[in-house]
């Protein structure tokens, strides 16, 4: 959804037929400062749509950070100017985008900070209708993404190979049927699999929860053939564990579906 | 929004022009039984847009277990039949909506089983565009709500007063302008402030980020005259000991910004 | 609908694939003044709309008198400005708006000029996709809103009291289930069912379609326990019968559906 | 706008995020029976847009009576049947639609039943967005119908002729770039006018704000050449005057905008 | 559609969650000025489509060449500036529309230049959603419009009368029905129905599928008592031969369905 | 857009506010069978949103030739049964698709048949909003597609080129930047660029209008490190020429815009 329409529909969900409690206690004409300050230290990201939702109200969001930067709490983040009635209007939508862009970049920073030699890309586990800002998130907070959608990436999956028949079968049809710009990726569950959709002509294999060795053996047996990326169970920890390995990539749902909402808050001047 | 466009749009996201795995490896009159297991212990809830997702592709999606149930780790929750193709291209979507909400809902089960005497609700920090299934999680976790949005209930926080002058002015304002059906809440940040929002004629007042002390002495000064309602840092401690004082209401927005998706996932039989 | 969908679509109904009379017959360099004026008394209302027509089709529109004022016949009430066809394929709509808006507002004037004691509110009976416009002009003309909708207020009336069992189990399942802010409503026929209500828990009653007499004894009986709001039958002459007993509200929803447009016409200077 | 996504729109303006009265008071398991009465001597109109509001909130409305029967006070118009929720969910939004439409039916009704010679048709003074609706009802009614729009009608008017210098000028160039479907109207002030206005081309003119005298000399003057429409300050008692005069057509924007509603009410058996 | 949403809709369609080759290969900050050329002889048309989309994506299109125009192989036509990344998102679907509207410009220039005496129109065999634009390139390319659709013409066509019985019929019910400013179009066969047409009402025939000789023939019966439309095979050698016979209309659907792209290419000075 | 979406757009467009032709002459019941013939040999194509169109309008429409079955002229390709009314108000636009997609189904036939060795493929030059219908429209036809759109295949054209820098920093920055699914092509002018782009770590190279000697040259200095994609004034008689030198994609635009639309006609039984 585009940016407009979505914070259109976000204001038409919190504010639909008026903010009763700004309209009948404050006065058209005032105006006023606001300042959004953070309350713990995070990972400022989301100014475009709180910038978008400010200026949908009528007042004028200016961002006083860089999205990427960590901010100690109590660092001011932008400010805010305009009528009173537009600011508190807007001022709770715009801050749950903050708090929850803010976390999820927060959450990617610490977990990828210091990692080498892989990348630590995000899934489809986003919620319904912010993907886009949620995996800008996790690159804010210095991860990579994997495919947007169902429609700009090949994944076949466990599912897929048991409806199909065999990996082999799978491939193929991937491979006659896709356009040439796409690369075809398996998911598999041994090395027998991963050997077989390497034969059949898989350029990248998804290795589904295997342990450290079982990475390691992965690696040897691919002889650097296709791309390599494990899934599963991830965490920072696992991650340092795994840098070394030779795996390509990895891939982590939890940036962004474990990543609980930073604080932020407004207040007047 | 509705829950058909809601839809709609969400697997315009996710599937855009065409779930080009699926297309291309498996045949359109291949059938599955797809079966949807917790993978960890939840309260389960996201049927209805579970459903709606299956039936926008063309399957089936068959509840087994009531939304609110507690179960462990490894229930079948759902099952859904029909065409291979529409399940792998539902199944993510679906599974987002599942893993949030029951992720919500366990949440709040966690914080509010056994709570009796007041009722622990929500706030409007909520994801934009999603608030009607996230408050309702809350309700199948045990919670209740708060106001859904700016324009179903009067609340006059720290930045109204600031911007109109007075406790007393808002409060005059806000009874003059609003319908007859809607009470007016005031935040308060102290026991003054709650004596001038009572004398103004508010009908309820939020006690923001007050000591256990505070909320005696204000129940004590109340003498029943309003409802209250204490907000800030709360958590299910700070809830069991609130419990017993004479509080009406507690607020979290952190039922819904703090919990973590639930652990589900979809295999073919 | 916001008002900028509101005009395209309205636009789109009036000019479609084109006004034809105009694009065939006036050129496009050409620029006109136009001048809207009353053509019989009226109170001046729907600036708000007649000003977004014709920013959509590219002219300026100037409002000449403020919302609310009682101008005699002949006052020219705005002016627009700008090219033409602009204005000649804005014009039609734009009037549709001031006369249909100016209608209510005058017809609200009427019924309410000097009443004072109770406020004369409007209802749910409006026209279809125009309530928020129409309730408007209820203000302008000097009258109060009821509630917006279903989903900012509870007004429990005789088919719930039917569905559902009895007033009293009507009154607790709504306390029970409606969020904190909200008051209850309770439409009731006799002294008895008030009185019922209010013991079990009603905020506001409302009397349908009672005399005078039963309006005094429902005062008397009240004892100001509750708010009383008065519904049916109602015209000026009533209210101004009624003003004195002590009734809080009256309800009218003729304010809106038994107002006819007011005459307002556009010549070019 | 299409029917389904008219009642939809509608239904969001009434209904948004939830019937708190009916879904805090009614089991969802409730069923029950409405009636639809007429409370006033009216013209029936409105099923088709009362059937769909019934159908969206899944109940069944069945019509009782057939559209354009004129039909005394306590007639049965419709029965719905379905959950009690759906029911008072959808009655009023249903009543809206049946009380405006039948209102304008039954004014038309009374202003040309029995006229005959000449067709009384409506203007384009119809409220925004539900033109079709209102067009139709005068059609109901037993009127005739004008241009829909701007689209599909040219109809050069006097701040056109001014714009564009001359009767004879508009029409012809009206003539040169409309389609050859289409025939050309003029709007005349003056028995000369309507001369040039024959001679420059056109097929229809349109007599504005002149007495019956004067139509006498306009029918004369045509000798049959073009159709005559009269317009301005018509009533029912004008148009009998009119109806042996010779004129082919009167339009008549009082037919939808000065028609009251009409009034019907629903009542659970 | 409005030319807003259209360029929306149609960016979406092409650009979806983002131009990736753009956004991962060039600076945000580099700037660029793009000329786009004629790479055959053409008449331009679709500089309003094209500058739509340049706005939409933040560049600058100016048209260097005025709509209509027949230019040489190598023309420069437009220019546009600003960001490149925006300049290159926005490239394809602006030469989409250039491309695809001096085709039918043209084509219809080849058709109907020297043509004198009668009118070459279009049909509705038009591109689904873009008939304003087709039809508006006709009359770029010197022909002229039929109909724009259903809504704005009467055309009784062969299986009209099939269905309704006679040509007789079928214009008398047209006449009844339809609204005064329309004129009655007939499709006939022969001169026997033609002739039926005339007697019934009609105001316009159109002759389907005939020879010179019956042209001509048609012209002598007819006497000038209604327009003469030919449709049928048609191509400028034919028009060509017809012109002097007395026909009023030439429709052709291949003005717009057989035309081809014209070629035109943007490259970075 | 969605297939419903789009055929309810395309319906407003062309039906609107009535098919006053098919209202006013036809009865509302009447039944009535139509008949679609090919008017010419032709590859059959355009069911799919044919039968959306008729299912709308409310008849229902069968196939009777599979879609890609070349059939002669007089060939029955589909049947629609309903009310006659439904089926008049839905023929035109059900034809325009079935015209325009048949058209470039039989177009890319004529090109491709027999061709084998190498893919024949569309390119991005589609009519807007129709892209999905017209992609899919070649792969009936017998050739296959390109990448989607913008956003699902990176191809680096000579403007990404010139406002980048090098061939090289283009590439590199786009593996940097691209999820690890995608494939890298670069279009080159040159066998020099050609191999710049393979040192650089292009996936794919698209050669822009070389002759079939420069081809052979590239093949060979390939020596099959990437695909190799031939573009630029390509015919069928070009495409047999250059099928056996190892070329593995020829890319196509023609393939679409300059199909001219087949012609069929329906027929009231």
């Amino acid at each position: 959804m585009h940016l407009v329409e979505l914070i259109q529909r976000a204001l038409m969900e919190d504010v639909g037929a008026g903010d009763i409690t700004t309209l009948s206690t404050i006065s058209a004409d005032s105006k006023s400062v606001g300042c959004i300050r953070a309350k713990q230290e995070l990972v400022v990201c989301g100014h475009e749509p709180a910038e978008e939702v400010f200026r949908q109200v009528g007042a004028v969001y200016t961002p006083l950070v860089a999205e990427g930067t960590l901010v100690p709490s109590g660092t001011e983040v932008a400010r805010i100017e305009g009528p009173s009635r537009a600011i508190l209007t807007g001022e709770r939508l715009a801050l749950n985008f903050l708090m929850k862009l803010s976390g999820i970049a927060t959450h990617t920073y610490r977990t990828v900070d210091g990692v080498s030699g892989l990348r630590v890309v995000d899934t489809r586990k986003t919620t319904p209708l912010l993907r886009y800002h949620e995996r800008r998130a996790v690159k804010i907070g210095g991860g990579h993404n994997h495919r947007f959608a169902l429609y700009d990436g090949i994944l076949i999956k466990d599912n897929h190979i048991k409806a199909c028949g065999s990996i082999t079968i799978a491939v193929q049809s991937a491979k006659q049927n896709a356009h040439h710009l796409l690369k075809i990726e398996v998911e598999v569950e041994s090395l027998a699999e991963m050997e077989e959709a390497i034969q059949a002509g898989a350029d990248v294999v998804m290795l589904d929860n295997m342990s450290n060795e079982q990475y390691r053996e992965a690696v040897s047996l691919n002889q650097g053939r296709v791309l390599i990326e494990a899934s599963g169970n991830m965490n920072r920890e696992r991650i340092l564990e795994i840098q070394g390995i030779g795996i390509d990539v990895v891939s982590m749902g939890g940036l962004i579906h474990q990543a609980r909402w930073a604080d932020l808050s407004m207040k007047f001047l």
